[in-house]
């Protein structure tokens, strides 16, 4: 009798992880894993900052490469191998082997979808032009490192103003670039609400980013070479030799709905707490699959390393047999432009107020050190809670360095289910290297619970 | 009818702002405050760094003088007056005006001591002579400051190795000393496990504090006109123009004692979560007062300003006729030795040998942000499990730059009574420049799992 078998689709931070997790609880199962990219487990969070010159070659990115998961782990890692259908009722994948384009199926007795996420792209005019990158794979990062390297472009424009936007900012001002940014909507970072969007905002501008709210894109000009030469908006058209589409993500669902496998919040793959997908022998974890939101207690998609690596270790524990669960999400969320830390957990005004909570907030400054120690800088922090219970619903910290990690501690007390009071009597630690003597979240707190 | 009267022993943190929290609540109430210092509401955490000079003027120490209490509260701050005796009996206190050395009795209401915690010097030859310094008041701090100002020593001895110790030891190296340390004990830092503790004795020595462990203090030579010529301990003569004795501090309890309210752990003013003695309307805060421990469940008393200013909180609510309850602490505690951060909270392996659990500890290193993200510094991470239920005991971190905050996660995560398998499952914020994509906490509670 042959050894059970455990296909993998998509070879980064989740499948991998999943796999890994797996070949660690059983040494006997056949572990195959399928990635379209010549990539496996790599940082793609670390991809701005590799294009920013801040990481210097590629290859710091790469966690694992397919040879050592062949030669330490056991774990058939196959690379430029496309899966292009999962046939259910078979039991089996149909996969390309791109160097080759040949065809070829591989059964399997557990499945793991771990397609991960891809950039949207709006059908506009000139999209597929040269010059025009979006950031999602490493492959893709490689791509928009080596045209910087070549053509060093004068002018440069960022289409989105979310995380992967602020962060090519960021990396494009760290190449001599002058970078306009557009966005449609009023604000940047929709995660946050538009006062705290408006820090960042003020920064961008501070720091030397044309910023264009309310900016919708209506294509880009092309030349006769099929290079990029301006983004259009519906105001103005704007010269550019390199361009970042950076407008949103979605997951990378369609094999698996076209497999009948059902989909859930934001046509993400729909999971219980263990990974499964509801149809028998099959898991899915990472950016294509969703997660529960532990505050609003609905389910929630988000495409994050550090939530794909969590979702992997489940997963891949369960498939061997193992029993692990995945609770849930609470939102947390961090990045950076040049100093300015932005960090964000729970539920922001939008959602609470489309849930229907009756809810208060508060927004303070404080001091990221004793105000009185070198160094201390100035941080934002704006908490909201549920009116009645006073349970804790989210928090905003923007600021500057040793402002973001501190969203941490709320993260947790969301996990907990913690209300304000508990919040204030956290035994937080002090010093005045380290914090005022209330922490800043601490003084929030207080405001906070004073309108309560 | 006279108005009702608070009288507070005790003008620093936790008395001043359990006496602003009272007058928030009650306009109405006659508040006095004795503090035998000349100093209200001084950061005492800030003293060591005053002293190294990288604060400039002790003025800025001060949160708030007596005078603005005074005229911006309505609270009678009447400084450099010590109260001698409380006479629970009688309702009143007996207060030295020590500027004019005249005694009064004052009536109260109701009473709050924070007559705070005091350095202990041991009965040893010498212990007086000039030149020995200990640091805990304000007025302690300016007049060791002004000695090194003036006299510009270059062999300084600092006694003890605790908090206290360590930042003395920095702040003298900044000052140009020649440092010695010495402690009794086989480790400095006996909040940690001698392991841990080990690191923080490397950074000492690498940094050029010549440290002495097992070194047990025997007394001071003193020269004809009363200054200390040199430290003694029983294995030799240490000679010195500067020492500071930092050997632990002890509660400020003798004058509660005397009255009968009665003491609690370490001879600190036992207390309930309402701050309340025992005693109709007398109430106790700060650094005289016990706390509960929430991971031992047993009464736990901690010198800490940010307590201070929790314990003042609630009861200045409480005075007020509000109803706030300060649960307790998780023992949360921060420092640096320059750019080392220590941090540590829950219990420790001594302590939880003590308690008879049945325990499990893991230690990892890892860095601060992703291994490839420049400026990521080593960080040590050690954390103890309760075996059988999983249950986090306590957490202890050491590392670079950005390493020391992180501890909050785990105070809160101890607050919450979470356990190692929820630690891993917490939704913690991770972006290159902030984290390795599992949070080194992270890590550490992986590790431990898979012991457990």
């Amino acid at each position: 009798m042959s050894k059970e078998k455990l296909v993998v689709i998509g070879g980064d931070a989740a499948g991998m992880s999943a796999a890994s997790q797996a070949r660690r609880q059983r040494s006997d199962l056949d572990i195959i894993a399928f990635e379209k990219t010549p990539h496996t487990s790599y940082a793609a969070c670390g991809i701005p900052y590799y294009v920013g010159d801040m990481i210097k070659t590629s290859d710091q990115l790469v966690a694992r490469a397919p040879e050592v998961f062949r030669e330490k782990q056991n774990i058939d890692a196959r690379v430029l191998h496309e899966v292009v259908e999962i046939d259910l009722e078979g039991r089996r994948v149909k996969a390309v082997n791109l160097s080759e384009n040949a065809e070829s199926w591989e059964s399997f007795d557990k499945l793991l979808i771990a397609t991960g996420a891809s950039p949207i792209v709006p059908d506009v005019p000139g999209k597929d032009a040269e010059g025009v990158f979006t950031i999602s794979s490493l492959e893709s990062g490689l791509r928009c490192r080596e045209a910087l390297d070549r053509l060093n472009p004068r002018n440069a424009v960022v289409i989105g103003g979310g995380y992967i936007g602020i962060e090519m900012a960021e990396a494009l001002l760290m190449r001599g670039c002058d970078v306009t940014m557009i966005e449609m909507a009023p604000q940047v970072m929709p995660t946050l609400d538009q006062d705290m969007a408006g820090i960042v905002a003020q920064k961008l501008a501070d720091d030397g980013v044309e910023l264009l709210l309310e900016e919708p894109l209506t294509g880009f000009d092309v030349d006769s070479n099929g290079r990029v030469l301006a983004v259009t908006t519906s105001n103005r058209t704007i010269p550019t030799d390199f361009t970042v589409l950076a407008i949103g993500i979605r997951p990378e669902s369609n094999l698996a709905a076209a497999a009948g496998v059902p989909l859930g919040d934001r046509n993400a793959i729909r999971i219980n707490e263990r990974m499964e997908t509801g149809i028998e022998g099959v898991w899915s974890a990472g950016d294509c699959a969703e997660s529960k939101h532990l505050v609003s207690g609905k389910p929630f998609w988000v495409a994050l390393g550090t939530v794909a690596n969590k979702h992997g270790r489940v997963a891949g524990i369960n498939i061997a047999g193992g029993n692990a669960v995945f609770p849930g999400v609470v939102g947390t969320a961090i990045t950076k432009f040049n100093e300015l830390e932005i960090a964000r957990t729970g539920l922001q005004q939008r959602e609470i107020d489309k849930l229907g909570i009756d809810s208060i907030s508060a927004k303070i400054h404080s001091k990221t050190r004793a105000h009185y120690y070198p160094g201390a800088e100035l941080i934002n922090v704006k908490l909201f809670a549920e009116k009645g219970n006073g349970r804790l619903l989210g928090a905003q910290i923007i600021g500057g360095p040793g402002s973001g990690k501190r969203i941490d501690t709320a993260a947790a007390a969301l996990h907990a289910g913690m209300t304000i009071e508990d919040l204030i009597n956290l035994d937080l630690s002090y010093a005045p290297p380290f914090s005022p003597v209330w922490d800043p979240l601490q003084i929030a707190a207080r405001v906070l619970l004073s309108k309560l």
